[in-house]
């Protein structure tokens, strides 16, 4: 029997463990992870092994090492003697969440170093990269070497995940897409930890989404899911700090990747929808703390909003465009630069009433439908078209009142866009009252409400 | 997005109902073994429903349907017009069963064509084909077309499951066998059905083993799974009988393929260990009976016997070993002709006592140490080497008293041999009662006790 049989029959007995409700050890989860990244494994028999822990879970120990196969399997960013405190931000993921890209430049600004790794869309969220992408010649796909020389010149850097970073992950995250495992909590935890650890980071501040547009919409499985990651991260060393925030409806007004570009500049001018704006300072504050530029949050808060209100986070944007190879004149003239939908239509509310619902994954849908979003990693994406968003559950609105702006390229996709709008926004008569924005905090002491 | 990437996020939709415990429809079960029969769906994804399968099983409407596209997925031989009743039997497997070798030309003599398609040894249990292969030149490799001539000349042919046959069915045991995902009952049931049903039967006995070395060793789920089989053969308007029948220990003396031979050709010659010729026995007068050539199994054994005394059943034999290909001096000069272990020796009992067990597992894996198993169905097979298992669990023995032969090809395999032994055959002081040889029948009306 050759090697890769011997390794296929061991691997077949992992699987029957974890499939009887047993558990493999750290050593058996780290081999698994390098011998995946290193092809020395089939698919099909991870397929099975993910599944098998879909239904039995893993522990900690085995989360934790699994995290550190995937880490381990490939590159990290070292920032030692930077003189810099390295802050990242992750988000688990929504419609309309673009908070990324004010943000990194805001903290950017306030003195912390931020390598942001980011993801492309996927099903009805949105992804970073495509959003920047829709810049002309920005480029997300810098080598480590050349991310880490920007964040250490410039302070940030807007990058995707290179095959550098956690091969395992990145092969195993996109099997997961195919096989209906995605949804497991431990590995939805070692995959995020294992591309962050990979960063060199002094802290991490997660955002978790919950509420119907969330990848993990019930509210007790996502404060698991930020218990699991913090753990993880306070075990490497690493402060982390969760966020739970709301994905009930979609974040601010724009939902589409050239839309919310325009939207991140409008933020980083001072402005922006009010959401939008909250939850970046309060990611923010936090990344200031962890990164102890300031003791308190209230104390990041006024940093935050001075750099915005004096056009600092603004410049800086404009620094990072330039160095990743973007047209820098998005930031004065987005409209002129950012692909522009040739069809516009506005939608008014076809009622008087009280708006119940804007159901974030019919919107999320709604973009793959109008070409803006992907169903696989295969599809290219059109990133003028998208919906702005002009209301939200609760508000009480008058017939023929504007609640949506749909952007299409064609008759046919703007005929699509405001059949979504009309399934995605429900007026009613009842009183709605949205969940909180933002409704706990999750550190390594405990959970708080926020 | 091409036809393959629809496909594929349709198989994604499944995947997650039955990972969340819902049904698939019969038309997207044969649907689904369509495509996999056709290479059209991947076997990561594949693997993944297994396990979903695994967890959350199928109900009786979801496995036939399975088992009907993995039928419909390949070409059946028809036997209409033969004039003669078709009936084959199958065995779940485990260790020393070599029953399918004499007992298919002895129902042959008696009146019935049988097409009896086998499988190989893999893991603990041995296979029919591997055992018929240590006969110098013996083809079990026919197509569907020459086993028929054969059936229609002779009254029986010995074979391999032909690609023709159920090529869904082969796909997917391939995979369930690397994904740790055999043990499902719905998906064992209708894997052997589709192909059981292929070979245009008029009846089908199944014997399905219980106990430490069968593929099922609890008893509730081997009836779980008789009753599947049963359900799904009458369903087809093929009646099928189920016997329920002992691996606690394994069956008859010989162990290993050609040693197994041997054995075949001393029952065929009348002799042979009681249980072997029992078994052999029981399930040939079901055949019988299904096969209407009598009208109870009393008067089938009658028949039976006569068979194996006058010497017809092993005619028959000869005459099937002729046909396919092998030396016929077997039948009379079986050690002259068969593969000989150059290592042979006698294991004595290290004490006096009563045998505990004889763990049918243990010497199962023994004979993969030995050479004569397969860990993967590349692994090829010395089909010399083996045990004779002189005692039984129950047995009072005294010290010194031979208990087993090894026979190896080498010394370091002869020293494994002896360890396997020694690990195997526990003597003690207890008394112990060996479960009943057979244990229940059960039909399309119930369960009886044997």
């Amino acid at each position: 029997m050759g090697r890769v049989a011997t390794r296929s029959m061991h691997l077949l007995d992992l699987i029957a463990r974890k499939r009887d409700g047993g558990r493999l050890t750290p050593d058996e989860w780290r081999a698994f992870a390098d011998d995946y990244a290193a092809d020395r494994i089939p698919d099909y028999q991870v397929a099975a092994l993910l599944m098998a822990v879909f239904f039995r879970g893993l522990d900690d120990e085995e989360g934790f090492a699994l995290m550190e196969g995937m880490l381990n399997s490939g590159g990290r960013l070292d920032f030692t003697g930077l003189g810099k405190p390295v802050i990242d931000k992750h988000s688990t993921g929504g419609v309309g969440d673009k908070v990324s890209i004010p943000l990194a430049p805001l903290v950017a600004v306030c003195g912390l170093a931020v390598p942001m790794m980011s993801g492309r869309g996927l099903g009805h969220t949105g992804g970073t990269l495509d959003k920047l992408e829709s810049i002309p010649g920005f480029n997300t796909r810098l080598s480590l070497t050349e991310a880490k020389a920007q964040v250490e010149r410039l302070g940030c850097a807007l990058i995707g995940q290179t095959g550098e970073i956690a091969p395992a992950d990145k092969k195993l995250y996109a099997l997961r897409d195919a096989t209906a495992t995605v949804e497991a909590i431990p590995l939805i935890a070692a995959s995020i930890m294992s591309k962050k650890l990979a960063e060199g980071l002094n802290g991490l501040v997660l955002d978790v989404k919950t509420g119907a547009g969330a990848f993990m919409p019930e509210l007790d499985r996502a404060l698991t899911l930020a218990k699991t990651m913090v753990a993880i991260g306070e075990r490497c060393g690493c402060p982390t700090v969760a966020l739970m925030t709301s994905m009930h409806h979609p974040l601010g007004v724009a939902c589409g990747n050239a839309l919310e570009i325009e939207e991140s500049l409008e933020v980083l001018r001072g402005g922006g929808p009010a959401d939008t704006r909250e939850v970046t300072l309060a990611l923010g504050a936090e990344m200031l703390v962890l990164g102890r530029v300031t003791r308190d949050t209230g104390e990041a808060r006024v940093l935050l909003e001075s750099a915005l209100a004096d056009g600092r986070a603004l410049e800086m944007f404009r620094r990072i465009v330039e160095a990743q190879g973007g047209d820098p004149r998005v930031i004065d003239d987005p409209k002129g630069v950012l692909p522009q939908a040739r069809e516009q239509a506005v939608i008014t509310a076809p009622r008087a009433g009280v708006v119940q619902s804007v159901a974030p994954r019919t919107i999320g849908r709604g973009i793959i439908t109008l070409g803006g979003g992907r169903l696989t990693m295969e599809d290219t994406v059109d990133p003028s078209v998208g919906f702005h968003i002009l209301t939200r559950p609760g508000q009480h609105v008058t017939r023929g009142q504007p609640i949506s702006v749909v952007y299409a390229r064609d008759a046919s996709g703007m005929a699509a866009g405001k059949a979504c709008i009309a399934d995605a926004i429900q007026i009613g008569d009842d009183d709605v009252t949205p969940p909180a924005l933002i409704s706990h905090r999750v550190t390594g002491r405990g959970v708080e409400t926020f």
